[in-house]
């Protein structure tokens, strides 16, 4: 089984927020590997991930970073593979991994989301993916249909809320 | 018993702030509704709702969302009813679905009132509905005076704090 | 010709932004009136003003501030009428006044719009009067309806511009 | 004992806030009374208040209030006393009541504080009572002074701070 | 020729931002076609547009919006394709628009790039082509080598300032 | 003449907005002094000048500062006497030097007005000399009953204003 | 022993965000010393401090501080040698000392690092030390191969994770 | 005449900005070269420009950049030698490169000045090199006293201002 998507982050920390990922890909039994990387610490590394990974079959890159979070943007620059990048809550709220992510200069996109919105970065990888894989695709139309169930339970719960003056 | 005014709300984990609009109601005696609806997973129902919300008797739609949150302003460009925003801080302290939802182009206002503000959302439900019914609006202008007491109440409770050149 | 909605503001500078409501209730044929008022430096004329609009036939009151915008939340702390809040971008980019009418306290809404989204409030205040007008309701249904021509237009203009690989 | 200062707060939840202003007049002797009111809840009472300040013998107003901060700001309109702001920290981290208060437009000044910075209101009402008071000034110095003795005990509790190569 | 990617704005002043993305499509030979649509004021031929995309071969789509920007997100709703969202400054500096397209809650994810990034979700839209098409991305890789000569260029243009102890 | 109030700022670029306090001084016929001092670039003249302030007869001070805006509060540090801060837009909108000059730490107060607010500055400073001043605080009663006249003309020009619907 | 570099802050409360630098100078087996001071309770310790600490040998300043943060600028005013300023996340998440901080007026620059960021100031302080210190360079040189050995740990948590995708 | 400072910058565009930079080095005769290099675009490039630079007898990098702007950070972590990041205003006012080169993770530090203050970046490096040269202390020491003479100008022009109640 050879990984299709690669998730990568700066730390072990950041696994908490970043397994949103991994586990949409479970659910779409796509074969994805997770790695440590950081932009700052090894970027030998960095360099070496980036520029193997369209050779080793990766085929859409999910990176997550906190603060000055340079990562997604320097893979982005090494890869001819669309990023998707994950601002991670770490500081200021998020503000500043959010907008050192997500306001890349002309050239370099990182397909950014929203801030620890891992979840999201997996199922955007799905959609990438889909686009050649007309199976795939058919999994995702399903899965879309499934977030209505949220709802329907939501729904129900509220049927159970009593107001006097509530009628439904 | 018919329901007026229509509270709507993404998930039941909007329903601990969503409520403060429902008791205002209740309070005031006005049927109302409440359901789950989402902008982004079932566009078909908030379609649904949007479009029959006036034939079907309501007057006034409270909708609360948070983060990038679409719902009152989706709802507001498929009716003509009066549409209250409610921006819930879900994210970023609230401050990205209090811009999502004011910030509404020219054309199809939202009546936003303050983040987590439910409360007020059903005082201004209110407040439009009394436009027409002059009891109704005997019964708000009623409700105003009360709130004073609030302030009555803390003036005692001020009354009872020492200090040593404190004079009242 | 009576009032029913009154369009206040602090400073006739003010009036090349509220004026986007004034041309809309003209659209609307509903006769309104255009006042001067400050909380700060008229605060006796706001309070006459404020309790003796319902009396005079006053139904909306559309007030637009800027800086610490007190004068919409000031007038809605005096009348039972809903009151609409335009925050006028005077300093700060608007951010100021932005918060300062939106973020009341529990127990007085005022129904804000986008930062000199004053056509939004005029269309805001007709919303609200239709409630209990059908003929106005049937008008401004009408007036949603032609929203949809800007954006026939924009087609139009698009369907010009040429690109090589452009398909339409 | 005639108060010659006025503490005003919108609700008893800001006097744990608001006693660090009570905490210093009383350090000071100076007389001082604390009140409840509400820009919105109880306009009339603030006018009556505001008003009546400087015939009763009041010399400075501090003022605190959260959210849409309008207290300070209208008071400050309807007496020729010097009013002092304190934004309190309600919502969005402090952001909307500290433009709410500083940001007032020409003419109507009110002297802000640091968010949630009581004491410090305190400090500036006896600052400016000062000017026309020696021995109060002469107090003040000396207040000053002492403000010393903290970075002393700090420093104190340093040196005991060991580290390998820490030379002090 | 049809159509491979859609680009979408809410009026024709967005396609000053917007066309960025045509350019890089037409470098690339990419057929695409450009409309208007706007969720607040066409929400019908919103969904028709979203609903239909897929089967009519678009594989890719490009939506940009100012203000509240709903566009992106209700899109995304609606199709299983990737949406690529930019955020068009149009007032608050952008921060809006970047908000309200970037916070997408968990299940419909907007792949976002910089405020104004046109030019950068026309890359992306390439890139995200690119996984299954060797040609394209074979393309695309020169592409990225060609980003440099940009670099090449500027150093030459610094290498002709002078300064007294400029050693270059 | 002896100056009873003093302006000071960093550089005479500062001049067209601190000119603001002059005028209202000149105004009430209050002397003043204005000086350019930099906590950066002069840090001992600062010392000098604040450590003097009071023994030369100053009774209120007015400091504004751009950027990291650090006079106001390293002048508040070194004299008893009251100091008005006016943050000066430089950069950043104004956001830095609001910061930096308002949230002062406990027992060091600076009045911080509006963004380039001097003018309220010097109304400021009248203010506090008025309490022990009978005179001066009568002509600023007749002051703020002036502010009402610019709200009288704006009146009269709005009643200029033509729509087909105003009925005032 | 004497100490090279010099490590002080306002208020013993900020030791547990400034002891990083401490361990940081430890580790390189730098001799510093640690001091309270503040800009605005002990202004003339500070002057002292700060125009004799070349004299007494020191190299480096390193100051942290929160809110309008002067004491990095104030003694940068008064000394040739280098600062490194802290912001110190004190109120508003830290955007006031930030920008307190950073926003330095043109000729007394302050080499700004992360809110809370006191390890990388000490990291900064080493990195200035070593220009003229072939062995400190030599150690530091090692220092930032060992920041990889984090990167190898946390790829060795990572490899433990198990997903039924995951491939490595 | 070897280099000892760097700059770099990512375009030609940025040079207005970063000259201040050049023009200091220049002023203290310190030999420095001016590169452009993009963390996205060069990224090999920055690689071997970064791990050369000690080696080539560079002592201080300064590197400034806009938007998400990583180049600093980025070079900082491939060097031992202090980089001192400025960050240029391109988008948002330049709160994105702010937070961009200043929120650096724990163990790469950049030592970040004001928004556009390349001028004191040069200050900077000038201020680290003269630690271990004495010549270049004593000119920095005259250098700051003539920062004085700013000011003694400003008075000088503040002086020829007048105003009925102006003393000096």
């Amino acid at each position: 089984m050879e990984a299709k998507v690669s998730i990568i982050m700066g730390s072990t920390s950041d696994l908490s927020v970043m397994e949103g990922a991994a586990k949409i890909l479970d659910e779409f039994e796509i074969p994805f590997e997770i790695n440590a990387l950081s932009a700052h610490r090894t970027p030998e590394e960095v360099e070496k991930f980036a520029k193997g990974a369209k050779d080793r079959g990766i085929q859409v890159i999910i990176a997550g970073a906190g603060m000055a979070a340079h990562l997604p943007g320097v893979i982005a620059a090494m890869t001819p593979l669309p990023v998707i990048g994950v601002p991670i809550r770490a500081s200021l709220d998020g503000w500043d991994s959010m907008l050192a992510i997500l306001q890349m200069p002309p050239g370099i996109p990182v397909a950014t989301v929203a801030i620890n919105g891992a979840r999201n970065a997996g199922i955007l990888a799905v959609q990438m993916m889909a686009l050649g894989n007309p199976d795939l695709m058919a999994k995702f139309v399903s899965f879309k249909e499934e977030l209505k169930e949220k709802i329907v339970k939501a729904n129900k719960d509220l049927s159970e809320i009593k107001f006097k003056f509530k009628t439904n």
